[in-house]
C-alpha cells in the first residue's frame, strides 16, 4: 500500500523515523567533515612545530622537511574544501546548523591567511612567536568547527565519539603548544618565571582535557591512549627539568631538538587515536543508519499490511479500540495483534527517543564548560563594551589571579551580571 | 556576482544566515499547527463540558447544543489534517522534528476515537467519568504536541510565545476539568474528601501554569489576563463553598449549573488570551522572517560588492589582513572599509547566534520540569519494569505522600535511581 493512503497516525509516525533517518545522514556527513579537520589540524600542528624550528635556527634540511609538509598540509586542505563545496550543496545540511556553518566560514577565514603566512616563514620576515600564534588561531578555528560539530549532533553515541574526539584533539593541541614553548625555552637554555607558569599550565590543562577524553573513549581507541600514556616518563622528565632551569642555572640549548624529538613522537603516536576514533565515528554512523533504514522498511511493511487489513472499515475506527489494546491485549485474531504491534511501536519509539534525549543531555555535559565561558565572554562585552579579546584576556588574568579555572572564574562572572 | 562564485567564506556565511531562514519559515508552519491545535483543544474542552452536563442530566436543549459543538470540533479538526498533510509534504519539516511527528502521530491516534466516543455519548452508553476522561486524555495529547513544538524552536523569541501559550493552555485545560470536577460534586449536593483533594490540586495546578503563562508573556495577552483574573471572585466562592460541603452539608443540585455557567464564562474569556497569542506568535515569525531575510539580501549584496572588488588579487589573499583588521582599523580606502564591514559581519553574527542560544536556553527552562518528570518515569519504567501508567501512579501517589510536587519526588527519583 502506497504510503499516502495510509491513515494519517502511521504516516506520521513512519514521518518521526524518517526525520531521524534524514538527521543521521547529515550528521555522517558533518563527521566525516570532522575527520578531514582533524587531520587537516595534525598537518598544521606539524607544520608549525618545524616553523618554529626553522626560524629558532634555519638549516636547509629543516626547511626542506618543512617544505613538503607545508605540501602535505595544503592537500588536505584542499581535499577539506572540496568535501565542503559538497556539504554546502546540500540542503539537508538546512537548519539548526546555522552555528556550524559559521563556524566553518570563520575557519575558511582564518585559512586564508594560511599562505601569506607561509611566505613570511619562508623569508624569515616573522618572529617565531607570531608565526606559532598564527598558526595556533588558524588551529584554533578548526577546533572551534568540531566543537560545534560536537554540539549540533542528535544522536548519543556520535555524540559521544565527538566528544572525545574533541577532547583528544585538545589535548593533543596544547601538547603542540607546549612543545613550541619548550623548543624556545630549550633553545635559550632556560624558562623564565612565566615560560614556567605557561609550561605548567599547559601540562594541567592537557591533563583535563585527556581525563575527559578517557571517561567518553572505550575500546582500542581508549587501550592505545593509555599505552601512549605509559611511554610519557621522558617527556615528563623534561617538564621537571624545564621547572628547574633559571638564568643562572642554564641547560644546554641542544636539548632543544631532543625535546622536540620527544614531544614529536607522543605526539605522532596520538594521531593514530585520531584516526582510531575516526574510524568509530564512520562506524558508529553507518550503524545508526543502518539500523534506522531497516526499522524504517520493516515498519513501512507493517504498516502498511495493518492500514490493508483495516481499510474495510470505516477511516475513523481504524483507532477506535486504542483503550482495549494499552489495557488488556484483545482478544481477537491478526487484526488485534497488528493494532498491539502499532501501540508497541508508537511507545518504544516515544520512549527510545526520550532515552536518547537523556543520553545527549548527559554527554552533552562535557560541553558546557566552554559555553559558561562564552556565556561569562558575553556579559563582559555587554556590560563593559570590551571586544571579545579583551573579555578572554579579563577572565584569564582573573582566573591566574585568584588560582581558579577559567570556568570557576566564568561561573562566578555570570553570577555577578547575570543574577543567577 | 553569482553566489558560487564567491570565495568560500563568505558563501559559508551566508549558508549560515540561510540556515536560520529555513529553520524559521519551518518554524511558522508549526506555530501555525500549534494555533490550530489551541483552537481544536478548546473546542473539545467545550464538547467535553457539554458532554458531562448531558450525561448528567439529560435535557433535549443540551443535547442540541452538545450535537452543535461537536459539529464545530469535527470542522476544525478536519482542517488541521489539511493543514497537517501540507506540513507532511514540505521536506524543510525534517531532520530534528521526530519528537514533535512522534507526537502529532499519536495526537493523531487519539483523535481517531472521537467518532466512537460520540456515539456513546449520545446513545448514553458511557459513564461520565469515563467520557470526560477520554476527552481528556485527547487533548493531553494535543497538548504534548504544543510541548514538542516549544521545545525543537531554536528562536528565543518564538520559543517565549510558545512557552507562554503552553502553559496557558495548561492551565485553561486544569479550568476545564475543575469545572468537570464541580459538575459532578454539585449535581450530588456535596463534594467527598477526594474530591475535596482533587479539586485544590487542580485549583494550585492552575495557579503555577498561570504563573508560569505571566512570567513569559507581555502586552495585550498579558493585560486583558490581569482583566479576567481580577474577575475570578465568584468561581473562588463557590470552590470554597465546595470545601465546607460533606454528605451531611449538602448544597442545592442545582448549583451545578451555575458553577458550570460561571467556568464557562471564565474558559471562554481565557480563549480570547490564546487567540492574542495565537497573534502574537505569528507576528513574531512574520518579523523574524523579514528581518532575516532582508540581513540575507544585504548581506548578500555587501560580500558579492567585496567578492568583485577583492577579485584582481590572488584569491588566497582575499582574507590575509584579518589580524589587521582585528586590532585596528585598516589605513587604506573602500577595499578595506569592506573588509572591515565582514569580519564585524562575522562577529556580529557570531555574537547574536550566542545571545540568542543563552535566551533560547533560559526559556526552555519553564519546559525542563516537564523532562525531569518523563526522565524519572523513564528510570522508574527501566528500573522496576514498571509500565508507563504505574509509573506515574507511582510518582504522583509519593508525590500526594510527601506533600511533595511531581517535580520535587521527580527529583528524589533521579537521585537515588541514575546517582546524581
Amino acid at each position: 500500500m502506497a504510503e499516502r493512503h495510509m491513515p494519517p497516525p502511521l504516516r506520521f509516525l513512519l514521518a518521526a523515523r524518517r526525520s531521524e533517518l534524514h538527521g543521521l545522514e547529515a550528521l555522517a556527513g558533518t563527521c566525516e567533515l570532522v575527520v578531514r579537520i582533524s587531520a587537516l589540524v595534525h598537518a598544521l600542528q606539524k607544520e608549525r612545530g618545524y616553523s618554529n624550528l626553522t626560524l629558532c635556527s634555519p638549516q636547509e634540511r629543516l626547511q626542506q622537511t618543512l617544505a613538503g609538509l607545508s605540501d602535505t598540509a595544503v592537500r588536505i586542505e584542499t581535499d577539506a574544501r572540496h568535501f565542503l563545496d559538497g556539504l554546502a550543496a546540500d540542503p539537508a545540511h538546512g537548519s539548526g546548523k546555522a552555528r556550524l556553518l559559521n563556524g566553518i566560514a570563520f575557519a575558511l577565514f582564518r585559512l586564508d591567511e594560511l599562505p601569506a603566512l607561509r611566505r613570511q616563514i619562508r623569508d624569515r620576515a616573522i618572529a617565531v612567536a607570531d608565526a606559532d600564534a598564527r598558526f595556533t588561531q588558524v588551529i584554533g578555528s578548526l577546533l572551534a568547527v568540531v566543537f560545534e560539530a560536537a554540539d549540533s549532533a542528535l544522536d548519543p553515541g556520535v555524540t559521544r565519539i565527538l566528544v572525545a574526539l574533541l577532547n583528544f584533539m585538545q589535548g593533543k593541541e596544547l601538547s603542540g603548544q607546549e612543545r613550541a614553548c619548550g623548543v624556545m625555552g630549550f633553545t635559550a637554555g632556560f624558562f623564565s618565571d612565566a615560560q614556567k607558569a605557561r609550561m605548567l599550565g599547559l601540562a594541567a590543562n592537557q591533563r583535563r582535557s585527556f581525563d575527559i577524553y578517557a571517561e567518553h573513549a572505550d575500546g582500542a581507541p581508549r587501550t592505545v591512549w593509555e599505552q601512549i600514556q605509559q611511554q610519557g616518563e621522558p617527556v615528563e622528565r623534561m617538564r621537571d627539568m624545564a621547572q628547574r632551569t633559571a638564568d643562572g642555572q642554564r641547560v644546554d640549548g641542544s636539548l632543544a631538538e631532543l625535546w622536540f624529538d620527544l614531544c614529536t613522537a607522543r605526539i605522532d603516536a596520538m594521531r593514530e587515536v585520531e584516526s582510531l576514533l575516526a574510524q568509530a565515528l564512520a562506524q558508529q554512523c553507518e550503524r545508526r543508519i543502518a539500523d534506522t533504514r531497516k526499522e524504517l522498511d520493516d515498519r513501512r511493511l507493517l504498516l502498511s499490511r495493518y492500514a490493508e487489513h483495516a481499510s474495510g472499515q470505516a477511516p475513523s475506527m481504524v483507532f477506535s479500540v486504542q483503550s482495549r489494546i494499552v489495557d488488556t491485549p484483545a482478544p481477537d485474531g491478526v487484526g488485534s495483534e497488528l493494532e498491539r504491534s502499532i501501540l508497541d511501536m508508537m511507545r518504544e519509539q516515544t520512549l527510545r527517543m526520550q532515552r536518547a534525549d537523556d543520553a545527549l543531555h548527559t554527554m552533552r555535559g562535557a560541553l558546557e564548560e566552554k559555553k559558561r565561558i562564552d556565556r561569562a565572554k558575553l556579559l563582559l562585552i555587554s556590560h563593559y563594551g570590551l571586544t571579545e579579546h579583551a573579555a578572554h584576556e579579563r577572565l584569564q588574568r582573573a582566573a591566574m589571579d585568584g588560582g581558579l579555572s577559567l570556568s570557576d572564574v566564568a561561573r562566578q562572572v555570570i553570577g555577578e551580571l547575570a543574577g543567577n
